[in-house]
């Protein structure tokens, strides 16, 4: 059966994450269901990042595999059709070979974390970003992420619900960037642990509002103890952008 | 009394535009109630610019008289609170002397019409920009736009609804730039007529498909006749800027 790799953008905000779950409106589920809309087939659909809810994606993979040989475009347009009017939209098709699989065949996964730095509530980014209202320092932010960068055990930024069968990981890039009131965190490596990025981005924060100091994150770091975490940033800030192979 | 200017952003979609009318939830409207609901007092809160249903604000600016000397940060942030959970946002509160009129006192308005020019749906910028999904030649298009650069008789983009006394109008700056998929036009002006800079995208989107030529732009504004006007462009990807005094 041909394997065709699927690329992915959507809003976070009206799913319960992408993992499938009965009565519960998933990435994955709407998904499921567009391609048995298209083929007739009850399939198995893997994503590269099992996105939480309310997180965004603008560059998710997913493999699956189909009966019959499809057209590209068709199955991008088709599934687009079948999607409506769910906010996710099939940005591209591709066909791979047997061995690619786009959760273990992952050689780097791209996150960033978009916080608008300001007083007003936001109108336009509502759902699409971390409002914090107290002026971060992002220099503050970004020297002190650099404690983070390298191979670790992340204990500490971990969920209790994390199922990874180790909290070693291998971070390559933690930086903090400032254009006016927006502020960026981008966060690359081969893997993360569950709401690792978003535990990283919430102690961060605590440092830019100099609550905590670089050395502070470094002693929560080798803590390693989930209770040395400061308070975790909520999803809609989140967005996976890309997915290397 | 005092008089404030008031900063803006909102977002365009839940809206029946920015005109208060009674049925229909308005800018103006909503914004009128949390004034209310600060002061007590029922305000004439006048706009910089009418936007319709659906466009979107980054900088709209409004001037309304209070009794009191208020704290400008209270005044921005009390209606903030007041305006939740319509997705309104006061950006700043000024004092301003009894001239300031944020119609009259205009100098110039910057508009941005946001395309993105790909064939999958938007998911995550849904409502805040237009799907194009043929591939426009943006180059043409700016170098049309620049037809409609200067002072001309806008009728033909101008909504048969206008009631501008006069269809005469400067065009300042109208520019069309590519990032990717994304194709932002640019308009700047003292004032524009009702519709003129969904009008004017239009039409140009229609050059960029390759359907109208530059003259074909040139003729249709000197035709001065609305029935030659392309086709407008939805209200989504429409976004009032800033206004200059």
């Amino acid at each position: 059966m041909p394997r065709y790799k699927l690329t992915l953008e959507y809003d976070g905000a009206p799913f319960a994450g992408w993992q499938i779950q009965a009565d519960h409106r998933t990435v994955q589920g709407v998904l499921t269901a567009a391609i048995e809309a298209l083929t007739g087939e009850k399939t198995l659909v893997q994503g590269a990042g099992r996105t939480d809810a309310g997180v965004h994606a603008r560059g998710q993979v997913a493999h699956v595999d189909l009966a019959r040989n499809w057209d590209l475009d068709t199955v991008r347009d088709a599934l687009n059709a079948h999607l409506r009017p769910h906010p996710v939209a099939i940005l591209g098709a591709d066909l791979v070979s047997d061995n690619f699989n786009a959760r273990t065949s992952a050689i780097r996964r791209h996150y960033i974390y978009r916080i608008i730095n300001r007083r007003p509530d936001l109108a336009l980014e509502a759902g699409h970003a971390w409002r914090v209202p107290r002026p971060l320092d992002t220099d503050a932010m970004h020297i002190a992420a650099q404690h983070l960068v390298g191979k670790h055990d992340f204990t500490t930024f971990r969920s209790t619900e994390c199922q990874a069968k180790s909290p070693v990981k291998t971070l390559d890039v933690l930086s903090v960037e400032r254009n006016g009131e927006e502020v960026t965190v981008t966060a690359v490596a081969r893997s993360f642990l569950h709401s690792q990025v978003r535990s990283m981005v919430g102690s961060l924060e605590a440092v830019g509002e100099g609550k905590w100091s670089a050395d502070d994150l470094s002693r929560a770091l080798a803590a390693r103890d989930r209770t040395a975490c400061g308070p975790v940033a909520p999803p809609e800030g989140l967005y996976l952008m890309r997915v290397d192979y």
